[in-house]
């Protein structure tokens, strides 16, 4: 079995997660988190939250995952969202057209970026099978197929809605009412931990490509003029970047630099992108991820959003493959702007100047009672059309008269009776467009990294022992306790501690089956770090005995003071340090 | 101005909860928490699985909101989770029918109660009209409209989905998985805190009627015959108990009964309902309702599922009407059972028998080189239904010989030749179908009571003031810092403090804008139970001033002892003991 396999069984028995619905057949693409995978998944997504929001000082919001379809037009989902399609004549089954082209015809590696004609014809001129009935798939249309679920919001389908594909929109189309909260002060951030949703055709490899996921995703608000990040916080933090220049040279690969460094040599190119790309280090080490299978890789310039300055994927090693955990994106303006543009509200914030400028601005205040007899039914028109004219071009005021065109036709005016004028006006600052910076987590492929990252086996008195090696404030359970026996008041003693401890604020298991060699195992295997046995010594001496997983080392702790000594166990304390 | 909309001003102004997408218009039934609100709420379920999770020890998983068409079909929400709905041909508008009825028919409250075609017949008797354009409604059909919004699951329409209208499902289906969790013990129970939706056809009252919602429901298995809850832990408790014998009284209103009472008088049917009832008051009281405004109703007997035996809401009073929070059903044996037939899989648990039991059954081994020849293709037949009856009645084969019926006819066999035989055998156990005990909470309807219920104004130094006396562990901010000004370096050790008390695992805020008075009502406002002063006394001994909320009085704290005064605050010490 490969590690992904294993992992998957791990999953499945001791309840991580597993395929949703397989009563009923199960449903591709999506699963469910079992209860420690939800502890476990709820533990990563607080550690996200301690740094990214708490430790910023960012906001955090929660917005529906229904929205209508006018966001998503303007966001590009509606149009753009697409992935190619054939579906089979003769079995009826659909598949992604770019990936037959892919693993049929040799050097081509992205079929994506064609579009759907060029892909037919491939299709056509390599003579591609259906991989489901064998039919041939030539002369069979490759469509589109946009990657939202729809669904209609009320009765009728007047008001068609999506699922969000990004948990940012949410934050986008609420940015005039945001802005207000920050006191339409820049740069500030805006983060949000929620579900999204991609209609994959071909769901695959657990929980990497999934029709439902969760995404921790950070809108920072910038004003690219003026905002500079807290550079220094991170400048000595070391990052493994696998840069665009490495991967198109012939020996190039991972390279190790400071984030300081990676800037002044213009290897990140975006610093709000270098400093969150050392900000992060810290959560992923201490979420569990195994830094030697993990690496910062840049875009390459075809990967890129067009609106993306610099972007750059955090990536794990699972399986022998690499798989993308986080986005960092520098989004610049486009967002807000599309949205602004779509909406027709101000998706903009006042910058003041450090000093109000005086500016001169052209005007005119046409006479009505020359242009209405004059012009008669356009009159109104050319008054427009010279308002317009004064502010474009101020010199065509120069002469006696002043000649614009409405609906084709030239109406000439003296000068005289247009009221033009030059003043002066002073300004306070200007409106402006925020630049956003995006770190966009995927919490599901991070939960998977981390479990097959401290999945391992070692031997314990010459038994093989599985165990998961979970950073102690990460696992599902803190701690397990036990009764040696359950008899003698052992147990009632053993589950008044666990009481206790909840109590105290602990993830506490209880397990009074079977041998204390295979309940250690049993917690073992799923990453529980301490475990505490009440046997007869706690009933004449009131302590018990604690054992760190890792070590499988031992050591005797009072009851009154466990709750303290496992806190500074948490902490990164050593049993011989109790 | 009323409460209600008082508090949606806030709520909008603050940060609490505001419609979604205005820029767009709006979309309705779908708010935003922001980011106020978010924390409120994510303390608020923190509460809530501390209580119904870690402290029961019960499981948590986290399932996909979107659901595959079959689970729907077993679960009843396909053809019966509808309401009523009157289209208006004039304009086109849509309308609760029911709604319609109720409001213009005197003595009829609950048209739910009536099908499509008596509420159709009503309309038009009493003439009721479209209330958007004023069209006669009479002869338009009333249908019944879905209530699930729906989707599809990949390319295609062959796999509907649905948005889950309750969590519930997520829990049900995967029983036959999640028993294994719990190692085939019952009782055992599995919460859930996450998305639902209703496509509500006129969603209204702010949070209490909206189409995306956050449920917190804990699924509680059970075994009817022998497992009862440890009622004496919350026999003491005190419930306000609005029963349907005191509803259906002319006199009749809400009663104080111990859980206890309630049990032996009667008044609560169901032991498990009556548990949850007496735990769940220790939830509402820690995360701030108002125990003036709320009250436990029990279900009219018209009111409850088919399937409920017992059913009580908490009800919260807000704006002068009641409004379910929380429901509590016992759920019998009807989602496991009608998951296990749709399904064909097994959603029982194997009950061992306290002894092993000796049964005897009486089987048939039929001698077919007899029966074949003597009739021919109903050979086969002949056999089944001679099995069948040995099952059903062994006294028929007492004599010589057995006539059974195949298709109508009749067919006569020696019995010595049937094969005939009673065996006794033992069994261990039988596989039962568990019940369920349901506690049901609507997070966002508790969110609103909650600000509702601690929202208020009173008068600080001759001016009025707005609060939210939240309690301080639900509060958004625990403590806001402020430098007295922003010069002298009390800013930067402002920042520093306020930056060393987020490390501590405080939610902080930080505020230099205004005066100090100003920045008290904007904390007051928000509920943030505890504001902090650095000001030049801090740069010469070190203290700080420590100012309350509820009663404004103030006390001088050392920088080095903050964090454990806080938390001393938070655990319920007042300024005086510190």
């Amino acid at each position: 079995m490969t590690e992904l396999d294993d992992l998957a069984e791990l999953a499945k028995r001791r309840g991580f997660f597993f395929p949703s619905n397989e009563a009923y057949g199960g449903t591709a693409g999506f699963y469910t988190y079992g209860p420690e995978g939800a502890a476990l998944k709820r533990n990563l997504e607080d550690t996200w939250r301690d740094i990214f929001v708490r430790e910023e000082g960012h906001m955090e919001l929660e917005a529906p995952t229904v929205m209508p379809e006018a966001v998503f037009e303007a966001s590009g989902h509606l149009d753009g969202f697409d992935d190619m399609i054939i579906e089979c004549v003769e079995c009826g089954s659909t598949h992604r057209a770019d990936h037959l082209v892919e693993d049929a015809v040799e050097d081509i590696e992205d079929a994506e970026a064609y579009d759907p004609e060029a892909v037919a014809e491939l299709i056509a001129d390599h003579e591609i099978e259906c991989p489901s009935c064998g039919a041939p798939l030539a002369d069979t249309d490759v469509e589109e197929f946009n990657l939202m679920f729809g669904t209609n919001i009320g009765p009728g389908s007047s008001s068609p809605g999506y699922l969000r594909p990004e948990t940012a929109q949410g934050i986008f189309v609420e940015f005039p009412r945001l802005k207000e909260y920050a006191r339409n002060q820049l740069p500030f951030g805006v983060a949000q931990i929620g579900r999204a949703y991609r209609n994959e055709i071909s769901p695959r490899r657990a929980l990497v490509r999934v029709r439902e996921f969760t995404q921790a995703e950070l809108e920072h608000f910038i004003d690219p003029e003026t905002d500079e990040p807290p550079l220094e916080r991170v400048a000595d933090v070391e990052v493994p970047l696998y840069s665009a220049e490495a991967q198109n040279a012939d020996d190039g690969g991972v390279e190790a630099y400071t984030v300081g460094e990676a800037v002044e040599e213009g290897v990140i190119g975006s610093e709000w992108v270098a400093y969150y790309l050392g900000r992060a280090m810290d959560f992923y080490e201490r979420i569990g991820i195994d830094m030697d299978r993990f690496r910062y890789r840049q875009h390459l310039t075809g990967e890129r959003a067009h609106y993306a300055a610099d972007c750059w994927d955090a990536e794990t090693e699972l399986g022998g493959n690499w798989v993308e955990v986080t986005g960092f994106a520098y989004r610049s303006d486009y967002d807000l702007s599309k949205h602004g543009e779509y909406s027709g509200e101000e998706f903009t914030l006042f910058r003041q100047y450090d000093e109000p400028k005086t500016v001169e601005r052209a005007t005119v205040d046409p006479d009505m009672s020359y242009l209405g007899p004059e012009f008669g039914g356009a009159a109104g028109d050319v008054a427009d059309a010279l308002a317009a004219l004064a502010g474009r071009n101020r010199s065509a005021f120069d002469g006696e008269e002043v000649t614009v065109e409405v609906d084709g036709e030239s109406y000439t005016v003296p000068v005289e009776k247009t009221g033009f004028s030059v003043e002066e006006q002073t300004e306070a600052g200007e409106h402006i467009t925020p630049h956003v910076v995006e770190p966009s987590f995927g919490v599901g492929r991070l939960v998977y990294s981390v479990l097959i990252h401290r999945h391992g086996t070692d031997e314990v008195d010459g038994e093989q022992r599985a165990f998961l090696d979970l950073p102690a404030d990460i696992a599902p359970t803190t701690v397990a306790v036990f009764p040696l026996m359950t008899k003698d008041g052992l147990d009632d003693r053993a589950e008044e501690l666990a009481h206790e401890l909840r109590e105290s604020g602990f993830e506490v298991a209880y397990d009074d089956t079977g041998n204390i060699g295979r309940r250690y195992r049993r917690q073992d295997e799923v990453g529980t770090p301490y475990c505490v046995t009440v046997d007869y010594e706690t009933l004449e001496d009131g302590t018990v005995t604690v054992r760190e997983r890792d070590s499988t080392d031992q050591t005797r702790v009072a009851v009154e003071d466990l709750s303290d000594a496992l806190r500074r166990l948490v902490s990164g304390a050593t049993l011989a340090e109790l």
